[in-house]
């Protein structure tokens, strides 16, 4: 017989660090890396604020690197400094919000993975006015899953607001180099109006100014949509509520649910207009739960909360990066899976310095750079798609860049390296793809053309004086100016396609 | 400003049930009968008991259906089956011992998505000793991530020991059935010592009955390797360390370090052989961490407690399933990542019931199913391996099966889906593969050959009589008989090849 135990969150975590992108020395630095900057972008961006983001990573000895983050944004308030830093399921992002951060954990395991391989605490300051600076210097107590604060100090800020993180941890810069610049890089196709600096250990300086100064509406927190709506969910709702019966309930805890839909749908489930919620038997919870999940006249789910890059900004962002020959860019509609909004936005480039084909995937604003071929954006390009029906391969210079913003998006694992295949997501990114393909096509067919008339000219400009000769010997008359004709000729052959 | 708060783990895996394998009805109906079938075996060859299970799908209403599994292994001890079930982090399988469950959640995750979907609490009966069952009715306290018992009662167990749990859930039966029938099949290719029955909702019964008697030898419970050790890892064996100098303290705690060993490592660390580990300083804690990571001369991790399915097994398995006209199997060595011992065992076979490629993987005994294309698996048969240099192909009937067991097996999901490609493991998935494509490619290379020898040996008994009766009408002599011939000339070309 086995032993039976608890074990607390940051145990599990501790023993399964892998599962949360930190599984050897090259990918936790770019993990680490990864975590404390998008909670910087979202700290800014996030609240309204045009972000800028230091990053700095140096080397200490051999291996052991120190990672330093520095934003501009909301700052932590200092009372929640130790827990949202040493607490594993200690958070602000456990709402539904679309945010960078999608389980409020990255920077906790980014502490944890330091603690672990360089034993050295976490520094950190805060400040959320402008006026005072608060620093902590903390590790995890990781059997009880509480922070272990070593030392704390507080000073004037002088006008900064914002965070402040410096950590020591085992990396592997020289592996792990190409995935971070990639990182940055891409990041700045997503944020272009965000400034962002990076200093690397071999002392090279990477500065992405912003290129746009507007910036996207903040995403806002949205109500459950009735449709995937579970006991628990229904269970919270009736206890949380005051007072108000059935019609009430409804339209203040859902979303998309008004007074003519909610009564709609109170007689579709056959439960009483006038109940009050918290006398509703087992038997009508019940009635109820599976009736929001089947009712088929509920709205889509309200696509307010979905903060896009913006088909303009994500544009501005590859011209950048490729100065390609031909874009084009497409906004899908907000659309839904399981009661979760999502919008999918892509471009497509052609040539300029693109090398080859390439995919550029963003979930919520943020590079996914592992495990490609398991995205759904992959699996649209290669299997649900006939590339050669549009003329293109994957030999040709294509970059394709894809964003799916939601309140929650669908990744499959903790490390966040990719967006599962969920049907309706699938969907949209093959039509907004397939538009884009299409534009290609037309443009390399037109390019296409223009090469063939430009060749038929040039036939033309050198055959036609060798003809006007010959026939003029013929008759015994003077060679007559073909200079006009080939322009001509070539009109002609214009207007005919 | 967003609000920080604590959430339990039962609440961070209720909003996030997808990264466990629930996030669909299709797929959970899947992943509860797995989990659930995964326990019952581990809770039997895990100790030696040839394994029993019973698995029934029965359709209640629509998409509501009840899995009931039942097995003959040791049973859950009565006073912990709550928190088994009923607390997400509680569990046995927090030990470096290899088993089919990973993360210590599976049943409970199960549970929860039950009572999610139906608001119906799990149902088990338990017996460890055949004398007495014990029964509980239960649900979970989510934002406790507490049990919560409704009811429970006890009788005569009547000589059964084991456990058998009811589950009622919402799924999507006709999506899952084929994922829920290949699951049983390859089980049974897996562990052709158990017995397994399968009932299902649309009346039909598979049974698969044992066809070898003999058991794997069970797991054991490894020490750490220092390889891949941490400050957690020894600040814990520091702090639980009775009495004994460093000698005695390095081979207590460690697997593959002796006396001898010991000494060289702590000459070469530079730390005192008579030192209490209690009295290291900070700094040589650090040293020690340091130099058990980077010390060339430890013996690789103990293969001891590692528990293949075995190439004879595994070889009655496919034989079983497939009567195919070639096997080939193998067994590599143990071999470690990161300090975690694990073995790969390979079977390929070809023609038979085999239609078109098929790959069948395995971690530590149970058949994963989903995300095939991410497998370490997959990666070598289509990047590292060239198909073509052994005259083979993705269009021919062959079957691979590949098996990785390990006290740690590299997941990269909690949904046990697929195994990242760890370059050690890869390395051994590829020299299995290897060698038994290379057999493969002589065995058709040899019935090609078979092949062409019998078209030749035509030619000549069609050919060889007109010849002989030409020649004689040549020479005006009888015809004579050379049905001899064709046999020796046919003879002649096999010597010759």
């Amino acid at each position: 017989m086995n032993a039976f135990r608890s074990i607390s969150p940051s145990e599990f975590f501790y023993q399964h660090r892998d599962l949360a992108g930190f599984s050897n020395p090259s990918r936790s630095i770019y993990s680490a890396l990864r975590e404390l900057v998008e909670n910087s972008l979202d700290a800014a961006d996030g609240f309204g604020i045009k972000p800028q983001v230091f990053v700095k990573i140096e080397q200490v000895s051999g291996q052991i690197y120190e990672i330093h983050v520095r934003d501009n944004g909301t700052g932590i308030p200092p009372e929640h400094v130790p827990k949202a830093l040493g607490k594993i399921f200690y958070g602000t992002k456990f709402s539904l919000k679309q945010s960078r951060g999608t389980f409020g954990m990255g920077a906790t395991m980014a502490v944890l993975y330091a603690q672990l391989t360089t034993n050295t605490p976490v520094r950190i300051y805060t400040s959320v006015d402008g006026l005072t600076f608060y620093y902590y210097e903390m590790m995890i107590n990781i059997e009880k899953n509480e922070p272990i604060v070593m030392r704390r100090s507080t000073g004037p800020a002088n006008g900064w607001k914002g965070v402040s993180i410096r950590l020591r941890l085992l990396g592997d810069y020289d592996r792990a180099k190409q995935k971070i610049l990639e990182y940055i890089r891409e990041l700045a196709i997503a944020t272009p109006y965000a400034d962002i600096l990076l200093f690397t250990p071999d002392g090279e300086a990477y500065a992405y100014k912003s290129i746009i100064d507007e910036l996207p509406k903040p995403p806002s927190v949205s109500k459950l949509h009735p449709y995937g709506v579970d006991y628990e969910a229904v269970r919270r709702l009736i206890l949380n509520w005051n007072k108000g019966n059935m019609v009430k309930f409804l339209t203040k805890s859902f979303q998309r649910v008004g007074r003519t839909t909610a009564i709609k749908f109170l007689e579709y489930a056959g439960i009483d207009q006038a109940k009050n919620p918290k006398k509703l038997s087992m038997e009508e919870v019940k009635l109820l739960v599976e009736k929001l999940n089947t009712y088929q006249e509920f709205l889509k789910p309200d696509p307010r909360s979905i903060s896009p890059i913006g088909e303009r900004a994500l544009l501005e962002g590859v011209k950048r990066e490729f100065r390609p020959d031909f874009t084009c860019a497409i906004s899908r509609k907000p659309s839904s899976y399981l009661g979760y909004p999502f919008l999918v936005e892509a471009v497509v480039a052609y040539g300029g310095e693109i090398k080859g084909f390439t995919l550029i995937r963003f979930a919520n604003k943020i590079p996914l750079l592992y495990d490609e071929k398991s995205d759904v954006s992959w699996k649209v390009i290669t299997e649900d798609i006939d590339l050669s029906r549009y003329r293109l391969s994957l030999d040709m210079p294509i970059a394709v860049v894809v964003h799916v913003a939601s309140t929650k998006v669908p990744f499959k694992t903790l490390g966040k390296e990719f967006i599962a295949d969920v049907p309706e997501v699938e969907r949209e990114v093959k039509l907004a793809l397939q538009k884009c393909f299409r534009d290609l096509q037309l443009y390399l067919g037109k390019q296409f053309k223009q090469q063939r008339l430009k060749e038929r000219e040039n036939v033309y400009r050198r055959y036609l004086p060798l003809i006007a000769r010959f026939a003029a010997g013929m008759a015994g008359e003077k060679v007559p100016d073909v200079s006009r004709l080939v322009g001509e000729a070539y009109e002609e052959e214009q207007r005919s396609q």
